[in-house]
């Protein structure tokens, strides 16, 4: 039983990432930075004769890195009331691996990962973030992988999620959801 | 009174662009394929001391085309339940723009538009692209643009969208619509 | 295969009544103005030692009237952004007959009916009103009901809904559906 | 600065209540139970002649109550993924009271409270309870009144809140804000 947290900030150390570190903190986790890595859009090409074509880029690097992990933590600033688009690109690119040869189980493979999502947004985010935690909850579904818990955090300038104590008394929840896990499932 | 239309596809005359064709027959619009252009990740730097950095993409040439325009046609695919990430990318970069000296009245100039949403996607669209609709009006609410109309259209394979007669019936209105205001507000 | 309409509007000859009109023009149903009947508000009692008491009002009446047919078309005016509280009352007492030993196949029987819904309001509803249509939706998928079609009017003042355009245009395609089903599943 | 606690539960001692008594604790609050009252369903006669026409049940007898006080807290179990009927009879009732010459700012009464939202349900609330948090949204937005806050529970049998580790901590969060809430505004 692993953990990979996926980021799909573009600031270091920003508010998101302050916030994951609430819930993380002493637990051995894998980071993985989306903006790190070069991830280019997808093209669709599901149905040209010839399929998708190989892209040279980071997209499989990256993964690679999070299947190897039982639950999947992702961290994403809210950027127009949606996730980022560094992590959108990723998730978008999941449609090439459902048909790709290396991947051959790979909708399989995420119908056994557990999910956590955690966003942070400075315009009213908890209502105005709840699109993106329903479309969270399609993509989960689609792949039966199961739905453990969010949490949502109000920050816009550098630090200020510090003040959000609701969200770090969801947070301390969340690492113990995660401890659980981790102990449960060996 | 002018037309933009923005394509968040990543093929070439797809689905989503059939019913959008569907809407603007016969109407004098600009095209804007994002897909042709480059355009990078956000990189978050409102609070760096120096704020945003020159990025050297297509954006702003993107942008430019956008803003000569009075009413703007959003048309993506539904990929994972929200726009497309060559959407969201542009989206995203709004940000930058509202802190940009080169677009001094970002949000005035867009609180003056009328949006029109076109979506397609193949999962249960009319259910589970509400989300996605719901970010589009916080989208505009945040500049004050008028959100006119909507419109989702359910296909997957090449071609399947022209079996959605709802969605052709609801693209007939939206062009009569578009014509209105072409009329109405010269 | 037949279709029963289930109203529940307050007021006689009302906006959703004329839409309603528009999609059933044509086509035999069984009308059930749940104004009409007193229902009274569910009590809740699973949990208590001797089960759910009988009621007196006329809730099962309705519902028998309801379980007759295979198509239910659920049409409410939009009151604070959900359903109207006279079908409120209705809906909430099938947490009643899930238990009750007069209705043993009621989850089963309704697992077979196909839904529709038309829903009229006044306060943005395109936008205002996917909360409720969200709402249905997991309501139908809890009895595995199947959700064939959804359908929003604009219109506060009387006969107002005469000028939404395209709600008229989706309630014909709504009528053609309607047509289809009993056509083919006779 | 005072409290009142509007209960939509149909059941005494339930899951909601006990949640609700977690975030009161030690503060002391005037509690409505709706169910003891008689509130029937809002008869639509906006556009008739005469307008509304008196209604004789308790529903006056429950708003002057609820108006007395500065913060109103909505406590109701889920069902059927809304709020109970028995809470939206109340609420429907409003429209009424926009135009009743007893209560000639009603809106702008409202407009002055704060509102909290707690709300408890068997069924994935956390996700299948967003719609209606989103339509107490709507509701406090059309008043002007200010959401402060909402608090999901998960508990279908008696006494099963107990082990919603996460909502109990939401309770607590919520309690700090309403006590700050009555020493600040004094």
């Amino acid at each position: 039983m692993s953990i990979a947290v996926i980021y799909g900030s573009t600031r270091e150390n920003g508010n998101t990432e302050w916030l994951t570190d609430q819930v993380i903190h002493g637990i051995p986790v894998e980071k993985v930075y989306l903006n790190e890595f070069e991830i280019l859009p997808i093209k669709d090409e599901r149905h040209s004769e010839a399929g998708f074509q190989e892209v040279f880029d980071d997209y499989n690097t990256v993964l690679d890195k999070v299947l190897k992990h039982d639950i999947l933590v992702f961290a994403t600033p809210v950027y127009w009331y949606s996730m980022s688009g560094t992590m959108k690109l990723f998730i978008d690119r999941w449609s090439q691996s459902l048909r790709d040869k290396k991947y051959p189980n790979f909708r399989a493979d995420l119908a056994k990962k557990k999910a956590f999502v955690i966003v942070v947004g400075g315009d009213n985010p908890s209502i105005k973030a709840l699109p993106l935690i329903q479309q969270f909850k399609y993509i989960f579904d689609f792949f039966g992988m199961s739905f453990e818990g969010y949490l949502i955090g109000k920050a816009s300038k550098p630090g200020e999620i510090q003040h959000d104590k609701k969200a770090i008394a969801a947070a301390i929840h969340m690492q113990q959801q995660l401890k659980e896990q981790l102990k449960s499932n060996k």
